[in-house]
């Protein structure tokens, strides 16, 4: 494997010195940009893309095009694993996510396999193969996959949800079923992150999306318990180097303690938490990413300037800080505005972390 | 007016002594009780229900003839200044409320009246009247008004969002044209509570369902800025009483301690935040209302009473505690668990506060 020519984003998460603070976006490739619409367009529906690995490769390596971003991410779904398992993942028009079957009760539980990483889901890791090579070491490729309690939310709901009443009733009147869904989902994502590493991802991220909506008692129990075990069942090293893992819950910045213990190199934060508290509360068990509003996009170019300084600002000084939206970039966003962002980090950041 | 026979809540609300901890719930009177769902059948639609003071003030009264709730709630909708405001509010069969017309620029806002409460918005002081009547002092009446910002999100999305980007983009790139919608709509939260209160309510709250998507700082500008103004502008006495304010940010947890000066009397929580922290964070400053997960009812009735004891035990001894759940009772409970809930509560709380 080929050294890598921008290690800022693997120096910020071992807290080492970094000439500038390393930025990414979550959905960097997509559809903000004119040319993910068009590549899109050629593919078909959502999941053709991501199944074709040259094309995930591609749309994957735009934003690198245009920005100086510091890491790639692995175009891909959350949802890879529950399609594996039988699910029939499928997207309508205008609307989320959707499953053909849901999961309900103990036997439905019971009938799910464990997928094979490498075997099932080959087209992720043929996708992750194939950045790899085309990144050339330019930067970092992150992979990714879905935290159990998120994927369990879409697995039992059949989809997106507000309030997640067919989940919750599941996890209030029937825990045991609930938990044994997530410890085979805890078993999957391991497997697959896993293969991912071996297939060539540096940096993993589990998504939380859903997190937020427990009782600190039972995101404790529900949630993080199985990115815990995660943590614990990923490989450390892959080719000599650290794989850092960095978990990310959407909503739960009133839980940054516990995150801290879970074994996670990095804890990803929404907007909603002030990173220099959520700096404070963790101390150094944890580098922090994040966290500027994505909807900041929306605003002049001083505005976004001044925010990105804010948030530099509020962490202080040193390293352990990787820069990153609070949540995925919005769709209607001008991609001038991406660059706008990415510059003000790379330009302010000496000046307040150094 | 009559003497009121049970002021349980008003007592907690003023940290004075009580015999046991008041309760009541946010949607109380809802879809999950059949006698709601047969007033409602009768109504026709929602807002036909809520302009009918006999048919309105006939579901306020159903939870309370069921359980020994410690308050009821007027029952109307959070969206009636808007739709007094000229935006045509109705509602979709399975989809939330919408608006004909949307608010997206200074023109918009400009246009915009400021309603008179007594009589724009006389069927909302009609039910508060006739609610009161009825109640013959058993329990105390809580009026209340969605926050500016929660308003001007439906206005400027024309319904309810995920996402609330035009919401966020009028903030970010027009902030003073979203500060003028939110100080009309501020002083017209002002006189429509204010004309509740006169009108007969005893308590009122503000719902602030979408602070919880902003920024720290944006929250303090742009939605705790005008709750401070409107808890400024309401009358603080009537009838020889005090009139106690309560706001409610679902998502809030991060901010009680801003929250805890805004002149509010309590704030409510959702069941993300741990309420023992919550009130060592906000010390006496004010009383804390809440806070179980509404699907805590989906659960066996020994998990609903544990639940309550854990949360009792959690806010420790003293009063100034409201018990509620964190947000509205979900429309699929059996109402029986509400019982086994409002019973748990007032049983178990001696032990725990006393």
């Amino acid at each position: 494997m080929s050294e890598l020519k921008n290690d800022r984003m693997l120096r910020a998460l071992a807290r080492e010195p970094v000439d500038c603070t390393p930025v990414w976006m979550m959905r960097q490739a997509g559809r903000y940009l004119p040319e993910y619409r068009q590549t899109r367009g050629q593919a078909g529906d959502f999941m053709s893309l991501c199944r074709n690995a040259e094309l995930a490769c591609e749309v994957t390596l735009q934003p690198l095009a245009r920005y100086p971003l510091d890491a790639a991410i692995l175009f891909s779904d959350i949802l890879t694993i529950p399609d594996a398992m039988g699910l029939g993942l499928y997207f309508e028009v205008g609307e989320g996510p959707k499953f053909r079957k849901t999961i309900r009760n103990a036997n439905d539980v019971a009938d799910l396999p464990v997928p094979k990483a490498d075997t099932d889901l080959d087209y992720v890791m043929n996708a992750v193969r194939t950045i790899r090579s085309a990144l050339g070491g330019s930067v970092p490729l992150i992979g990714f996959s879905g935290s159990p309690w998120t994927l369990a939310t879409y697995m039992v709901e059949g989809g997106g949800s507000k309030d997640f009443r067919a989940t919750k009733r599941l996890m209030m009147a029937e825990p045991e079923v609930m938990h044994g869904l997530l410890d085979k989902l805890a078993d999957s994502v391991i497997d697959y992150l896993n293969a991912q590493i071996r297939a060539g991802a540096q940096i993993v991220q589990i998504f939380d999306t859903w997190g937020g909506v427990l009782t600190p008692h039972a995101y404790e129990a529900f949630s993080l318990a199985y990115m815990r075990k995660i943590l614990a069942g990923l490989i450390k090293e892959h080719d000599g180097r650290r794989v850092p893992a960095i978990i990310f819950t959407k909503n739960g910045g009133q839980w940054l303690e516990v995150m801290a213990d879970s074994g996670a190199d990095a804890l990803g934060l929404d907007w909603t938490t002030n990173i220099g508290r959520a700096r404070s509360r963790v101390g150094d068990k944890v580098v922090l990413q994040g966290n500027m509003d994505p909807t900041t996009l929306y605003a002049p170019d001083d505005v976004i300037r001044a925010e990105v300084a804010t948030i530099l600002k509020d962490f202080g000084a040193g390293s352990g800080h990787v820069f990153n939206l609070g949540h995925g970039i919005p769709l209607d966003v001008d991609p001038a505005k991406a660059k706008v962002f990415i510059d003000a980090v790379h330009e302010l950041s000496a000046q307040y972390h150094g």
